[in-house]
C-alpha cells in the first residue's frame, strides 16, 4: 500500500505530538521512524514496566502498539487534525521478554474520519525479531487545538 | 452472577500477585477490593501518565482495565494457577480526564482454560463516576511457578 | 442508563430498517423488542445455520449480536441517520446449542458520530437463558438515503 | 512465515470439516485453496445475504473471515484436533458491494492450544481486489469427535 500524506510536514507533526506525550517518556520509548502511514517506536526493557512474572506488562505492550497505530494514522491526516484512539484489540502471543521491543504500526485504511491500523510488537534480541503481540485498531481524526 | 472460588485464599493470592507487578507501582495504581470474580483498582491522575492532550494515555487506561480483568479471572482460578492475558479489546469512549480513575473487572465466563471478562474504567470526580472505557478480554490459566 | 431518543418514531424506524435486511429473513430472525438504546432479536435454531459440529455457526451468532447492537444504536440516532457497523468483537463462550437464541443489544455510550454497544447472545431452552456469546461493538451514524 | 503442518493430510481434513458446515452451503461459499496456515474462500454476492442498504451483511462478512481464520488454524493442528472460534474482532472498512468476495485467512502464531489468525475480506470486481474487512481472531484446538 502506498499512501500520500495530505500534509507534507507529517513527520514533524508526528514528532511534535509524540514529544508532548509524558507517558512515552515515563516508559522510556523513542520514535524510530516515520513514513506515510507507518511509524516505528522502540522501548528498551525496564524492570519498572513488568508484570508479576517479570515480563513487560501487557498494558505497556498495548501502549506501545497503540502509539504506533495512532501516529501511523496521524501521518496521513490533514495538518489541522489531531488523533484519538477509538478502540484497539491486542493479542498477546508470546511472553514479552527481551532487552528491546519494537512496535511497527501501519495504516490499512485511511478514511476521512476513521483510520484502521495494525501494529506488531516485536521482541528484539541478538539480531532476531519475534512478534510478541498483534494489534488491530481504529483511530479518529479530530480537529486540532490550534 | 455468583461465582464460587476454588481457592478460599483467592484474595491473598490476588494481592500477592499484584504486589509483584512493578508496573502497577510505576503507575501508582492500588487494589481497592477483591471479591470472587470481581476486582477493583484505583489510579490517581498523574501528569507523567498523559498523552499529547493531557489526558490519561489509552495505554494506561488499558493497563488498568487489563489488570482488573486479569485479577478478577485469577480470583476464580485454582490455587496453583497463574493468569496471562490472551487478548483484550478496549473502547475509549470519553477523554480520560479526572483526578481519580477506577477500574472494575468482572468475570463473565470462567472456563477451565479460558476466562472471559469485562472491565469498566471510570473517571471519578466530585462524587460522580463516568465510564470512560470499556474492555472485553480473554484470560488464560497457566501453571504457576511454585 | 436512561437514554432519550432524539426521534420519537425510533421504534418504527428500527422496524423499517430491519425489514429491509434480506439476510435476517434468510436466517429466520425476528425482532422481539425495541426500547431506547436496547433491542432484542430472536432466532430459532435451524440446521441450515450450523458449523461442522452441528452448533449455530459463529458467523450467525455474530450477525445476530451485530444487529442487536446496530439497532440499539439506531434507536438513539436522529431521524435522518442510518447506522453502519464500524467494528465488533465477539467472544464465543459456550457452544451455541439450543432450540432458540436471543440477542440483546444495549447502547453503552451514544456519541454524535460513534456509538459503543454491547450485546449478549443467549441460548434459550426450558425456561433458562444461558449467555453463549458477548459482543462489544462500535456503530456509526451516517446520513440516511432519504 | 513458513508453517509445517503436523498432519500431512491437512487439506483433506480442512475440506472434510468445511463440507460438514451447513451454513457455508446456505451462504453459497466455496473453498478456493488450502495451504499450511493459509485458507481462501469465495462467496458470490447474493441478494439474500444483504443488510438494509443492499450490501453484504456484516455478519456474512464476519462468517466468511471467521471460517478463513478457523480453517487456516486447523491446517496446522494435529490430525485428531477440531477447531473452535474463541473470539474474533472485525473492522468493516468499506461497503461490501461487489459481485464476488474473497476471504484469505492466515495463521500468525500457532500455539499448542491457541492460534492467532488474521483475515482479509476482499471485494472482487473487474480484476481488482479491494479489502473491505479485516479480522484478528483467536482459535482453539479441541479434541476431535473421532
Amino acid at each position: 500500500m502506498k499512501h500520500r500524506p495530505p500534509d507534507p510536514a507529517f513527520e514533524e507533526r508526528v514528532r511534535a505530538s509524540l514529544a508532548r506525550q509524558a507517558f512515552m517518556k515515563t516508559l522510556g520509548a523513542r520514535l524510530v521512524s516515520v513514513a506515510p502511514g507507518e511509524v516505528s517506536l522502540e522501548l528498551p526493557f525496564d524492570p519498572r514496566l513488568t508484570q508479576q512474572a517479570g515480563f513487560l506488562h501487557a498494558g505497556v505492550v498495548a501502549a506501545l502498539a497503540d502509539n504506533a497505530c495512532g501516529y501511523a494514522a496521524l501521518s496521513l491526516m490533514p495538518a489541522d487534525a489531531e488523533v484519538l484512539s477509538v478502540e484497539f484489540k491486542v493479542n498477546l502471543m508470546r511472553p514479552a521478554a527481551a532487552p528491546l521491543f519494537r512496535a511497527v504500526g501501519r495504516v490499512v485504511r485511511a478514511g476521512r474520519t476513521l483510520t484502521v491500523c495494525t501494529a506488531e510488537v516485536r521482541a528484539v534480541e541478538g539480531g532476531t525479531e519475534t512478534v510478541v503481540a498483534l494489534m488491530q485498531a481504529t483511530m479518529m481524526a479530530v480537529p486540532g487545538s490550534r
